[in-house]
């Protein structure tokens, strides 16, 4: 399979032909070209950031860009940065001609592919010191992943003129750290969170979910199945966080997870573990499932 | 004396009136909507930051600004995150009516003076960990002082749609640490660097000079008089960088500054020390004069 996307249009036509493939660009310098000639036409604008290998949960975020913004990019880059060593960035689905031909379908204006060296060319050290927000959870699992995160976001929205930045709830910390560093740094743009896409029988999508055997899929579901039950005891007036996130390690445990990562109930906004339940909390888990890391949520207002 | 602005006309006068005072705001709301009202007449946007205590090395930067763009935006905040604790942060100077007073005669269309509380607000916690160039000569003395710059720097970027921003050249690194964090961080502005403006007596102006007592006046003269015997000493054929260090070194002991900081021969781009003198190289000095922190630099190209 090439990577090689198919020949595209002039960007400055992007308007021109609905039906038309998006215009695929690999350059900053094209990039911007292409955002301006957008900007030009007083279009406003939505920015879907990827790291590809899409589904349906990345496809929701450019349908909502497409109801709420008159055009919409995406970017599809692999970040190294936000991957420690060790985890699965050489492996990691990058099945780029598939990802455009779903982009085409879902109406996208402009896909950005930029290779690594067009984001970090030599000599690049200025990174983001990630808001306070970044330093629990996965902060402690992946110790420079919020840092990553967060660089080639901002990166991104300095690239992109965009109005309003779609982020899924499946990654409920980065959306708060995101969200912090948008307001600490007084970036001009929107962040909109869309809700998790599942699959039928409950699991989050992730792109990492085709890593999973049959049987680790089995396993998996006691992510979702384990989040529910939380959900439903809070509902039913379980006021103990600690008895709550005990409860969710056993389930997972007994669902067949290979190795916790955590399990924890956690005031929705900064993340610290509840003792006493208050709402909005938010239930979060992180599991390996074989050699698959996964994570999922549900927020409890 | 009164901090407090005089009365401004409403911003979206800005351009009716040129002999108007400029629009003075206080926050990030009406600083937006003031910038918004200048952009939607096409005018192009200078910005040029500053801490108040205003002299005419600043003046130099808004007239260089009202050459190039339509419209001239000057900041007026002390940041307290790029002082060291224990450097002059509490005593620094700050002189808001004759700044506001110079910024009209200077032609400037709109004046940012945000409090502390507005630009770092509660659980304000991002930042940006500045480029490697931060890390020597000032960043060896005063540790957090770039952090402080960058961050400060871009959320002024981000707040000002601006085309250019000015800097001086006499704030040297700081020059290199904002064009490389621009550069890394693909922040969508123009840089442009000013020249030194100095007394006649060859003192680079700064708003520390107030500071210095008539005789620690004549000290802070051996800073520019070093660096141009060592300018003349490269002219004419020296070579060795570590010899033309300690000779500066040693201009400066014997000129009377109280505590040398550094003086250094610099490759201009990375800021290492040079052993063989390659142009172009950058002169630097860093001394206290009395208690007073003073720098100086020459470019030599």
């Amino acid at each position: 399979m090439s990577d090689s996307p198919a020949p595209t249009p002039p960007v400055d036509q992007w308007v021109a032909d609905a039906a038309a493939q998006p215009a695929v660009v690999t350059t900053v310098a094209e990039l911007r070209e292409a955002v301006a000639a957008i900007r030009r036409t007083d279009a406003s604008i939505g920015l879907v950031p990827t790291m590809g290998a899409l589904h349906r949960g990345h496809l929701s975020l450019v349908e909502r860009s497409r109801q709420r913004c008159d055009a919409t990019v995406v970017t599809i880059f692999v970040n190294p940065t936000q991957f420690a060593p060790g985890e699965d960035l050489e492996r990691y689905p990058r099945p780029l001609e598939r990802d455009l031909q779903l982009l085409a379908e879902a109406g996208v204006d402009l896909v950005f592919v930029p290779s690594t060296e067009e984001i970090y060319p030599e000599g690049c050290t200025t990174t983001v010191n990630p808001p306070q927000v970044a330093r629990l959870l996965e902060g402690e699992s992946r110790p420079p992943h919020f840092a990553g995160v967060a660089t080639v976001v901002l990166k991104l929205f300095n690239m992109i003129d965009a109005d309003v930045a779609f982020f899924g709830q499946k990654d409920y910390q980065q959306t708060l750290v995101v969200r912090h560093m948008v307001a600490d740094l007084n970036v001009p743009i929107e962040i909109e969170i869309c809700p998790i896409v599942r699959d039928e029988d409950g699991l989050a999508l992730s792109s990492r979910n085709h890593y999973l055997s049959a049987a680790e899929r089995e396993a998996a579901l006691s992510l979702n199945r384990t989040l529910r039950k939380a959900e439903q005891a809070i509902r039913e007036g379980e006021n103990d966080g600690r008895a709550l996130a005990a409860s969710m390690t056993q389930s997972l445990i007994e669902g067949g997870v290979t190795e916790l990562e955590y399990a924890v109930v956690a005031d929705a906004g900064t993340l610290q573990s509840l003792e006493t339940i208050r709402l909005p909390a938010v239930l979060l888990v992180a599991a390996r499932v074989g050699s698959t890391r996964l994570i999922d949520n549900i927020l409890v207002r």
